[in-house]
């Protein structure tokens, strides 16, 4: 399709196949909705009060809020009505004016974040993180091939990417089993993939309804502190080890974008009970992960390695009775492949910091320093036959409040 | 105070010193903001338009969000400007129009709820529970006397009083370690406080900032199934266990109400690290709670005997750098005293289904069963020198999804 575009000739990882929503602003500090194209942002605000106002009101409040709740036939509608804005030549007089230079705006956070649930859904990350904490037992507890674990994380902590992250100060044990307070020492990041949920439902959502609800999908960095972490997860679970900063991409690229990306997931031995049965439905996603530090690749992590997949996610995480609003997110959990240069943390990579790893100028790191910027970023087959890019989650580590 | 308003003559319980904030509709379903004198409600999104209209726009939308958000110095003015309204004759001919009688009027969720957070504060609790899952082990974890343990809740199935609790339905293991699936055979209640969040913190919170901060508090329900959170929460703590409902009071009771009730905590061996040095702040609240199923009281948990006041749980929920946000709610946890007759849960109450507690009419129970109905409820010294009502909060189990 890309070749027939006029406003996104050259630009294949983010051309009409891909389309990724956002909330930005420029000067006037008025937030608009937009869709990525190339490296420029059509402004979707302006461009359906010009042009199409009975769907203007979707936009008017410059997040992707209404555009959720509004569910997926509207998000089908809207997407065909933008690849026609910009492949139709006959649209280009009255698109080709609101289409802004990527560096003259400035992302917000997309979407007001309702709930936010986290999950473990790597079975080589989670037996990573049971051999490194666990050595003698088994390193995944016995419910993990049986259920998605999963927990609720801070919503309101999580920030749109470029946000600075502060270095956490809290209590943990130091290495004489003494309580320390401080700034953590192990500041690690997690490479994820969120899921973004539209359609409110107050019933069960099984395996097969899962496309009705999900929008979209982006990156998620997990940053977690593991000296805070290990001393207080007993027995409630992470808490103020992950809730001090969340950050998700600026664009979250709408599921329609990923249908050549869909692979099914792994074999399960045992196999899930029937409402997490996703046999015939193909909820994993070939996606490419990147994880840069300081702009140099330190892994490669391939999301379709994840044991559950989204659409069991969400059937789990509902499967109580409860309700799911436009605006929940979830994530996959870490993202680790079987080989060392996959894993999705330092906590894997640099093996609780006993095994560091070398970074340019002969420098190297355990866990993540002042000044660090970590970089997550990805890629999927596009349904034109060549790659999409789920863009990037950025966040540069600054030291702690003094 | 009481006896001076023309209002609340005979409601002692719901007088001037109380003055609950609400949220409600009538016939025509249009929300409004109340506050709860004697058996009466006086409607407060009226009574601004009518009487000053520039605070009427702090009440227009119908719940206490944007109140919450506006910070002491208003929640301040505006009690007293609703108890001059209700004290002084001069008021009274506006004003009585103004009261609706509390059986016309469908209390609804007072705010949105944004993040929401439980605590695990009561010793005997978390020393019932110890002991219960772990008998051979210590009741405490090395960390509970070190911190205020907590976790993250679904802010989105928080739920008004009077809401039906549908069953839930979900995994865990039966008696002979296999995996079940099904409703939840071990439904319980927690009978819990829960503070408000209004002004907005970007910063650490101190204890003895806590004030500023904390809106007022109201009674929570954190249904749990037992089986469920049994299974699922190693390691990373509670989730459809609790995720399906989380009942609230309809009627929010303000920090000014309660500045009698205020008790200096128990002591604390170790002392806490300085950031959670409370010494000096009266943050302990002498609430008497009653617990009711099916009408009959079954337990009376003294608020009194928390190890962790709510100005700790702030601190520490704000010690990493985490953002606090009007509608934030943080729960207690579990209230149980050291006498049996003072446990907050059926799981205390019967020692895991054990030991079962006698009703009426020669019925026992272990755990919730259907039709059961829950009360919670609780007083304080007021003010005035007799007791404010805390209100209550009410739901009857319905049965799971079939």
């Amino acid at each position: 399709m890309t070749d027939s575009s006029w406003a996104v000739a050259d630009c294949e990882l983010f051309g009409v196949d891909n389309l990724p929503y956002g909330s930005f602003v420029r000067g006037d500090g008025v937030p608009h909705v937009g869709v990525r194209v190339g490296q420029k942002v059509l402004d979707l605000t302006s461009a359906y009060r010009a042009l199409d106002p009975s769907r203007a009101g979707l936009f008017a409040g410059g997040t992707l809020d209404l555009l959720l709740a509004a569910g997926r036939p509207t998000w089908t509608a809207v997407r065909s009505q933008i690849v026609s804005w910009l492949t139709d030549e006959t649209h280009r007089p009255a698109i080709e004016p609101l289409l802004v230079g990527l560096d003259e705006v400035v992302p917000r956070l997309p979407f007001t974040v309702a709930d936010y649930v986290d999950f473990y859904a790597s079975e080589c990350h989670a037996t990573n993180v049971g051999r490194i904490f666990r050595p003698d037992g088994e390193p995944l507890t016995p419910n993990w091939k049986h259920l998605p674990i999963g927990y609720h994380g801070r919503s309101g902590t999580v920030v749109v990417s470029g946000t600075e992250v502060r270095r956490p100060v809290g209590q943990y044990r130091g290495d004489d089993g003494s309580i320390e307070f401080g700034p953590s020492g192990r500041l690690d990041l997690e490479a994820e993939v969120a899921f973004v949920l539209g359609t409110r439902s107050t019933r069960p959502v099984p395996v097969a309804g899962a496309a009705r609800h999900i929008f979209g999908l982006c990156l998620l960095n997990d940053w977690s502190a593991r000296d805070i972490q290990a001393w207080e997860y007993v027995p409630l679970g992470p808490f103020l080890g992950k809730s001090f900063a969340t950050s998700v991409s600026a664009w979250i690229t709408p599921m329609d974008a990923l249908a050549a990306a869909r692979v099914p997931p792994p074999p399960r031995d045992p196999a899930p009970l029937p409402y997490l049965d996703d046999g015939a439905q193909q909820w994993g996603f070939d996606i490419d992960i990147e994880v840069l530090l300081n702009g140099q690749v330190i892994s490669r992590p391939p999301f379709a390695t994840m044991y559950w997949t989204a659409a069991q996610m969400l059937a789990h995480l509902t499967v109580n009775g409860a309700s799911i609003l436009p605006g929940d997110v979830f994530a996959s959990g870490t993202v680790s492949g079987s080989a060392r240069g996959q894993r999705g943390s330092l906590l894997e990579l640099t093996w609780n910091g006993t095994d560091p790893i070398a970074l340019a100028h002969s420098t190297s790191r355990t866990f993540l320093e002042d000044g660090d910027e970590v970089v997550l970023t990805a890629t999927a087959p596009s349904v034109g036959g060549g790659r999409i890019s789920l863009g990037e989650v950025r966040g540069r580590i600054v030291s702690a409040e003094s």
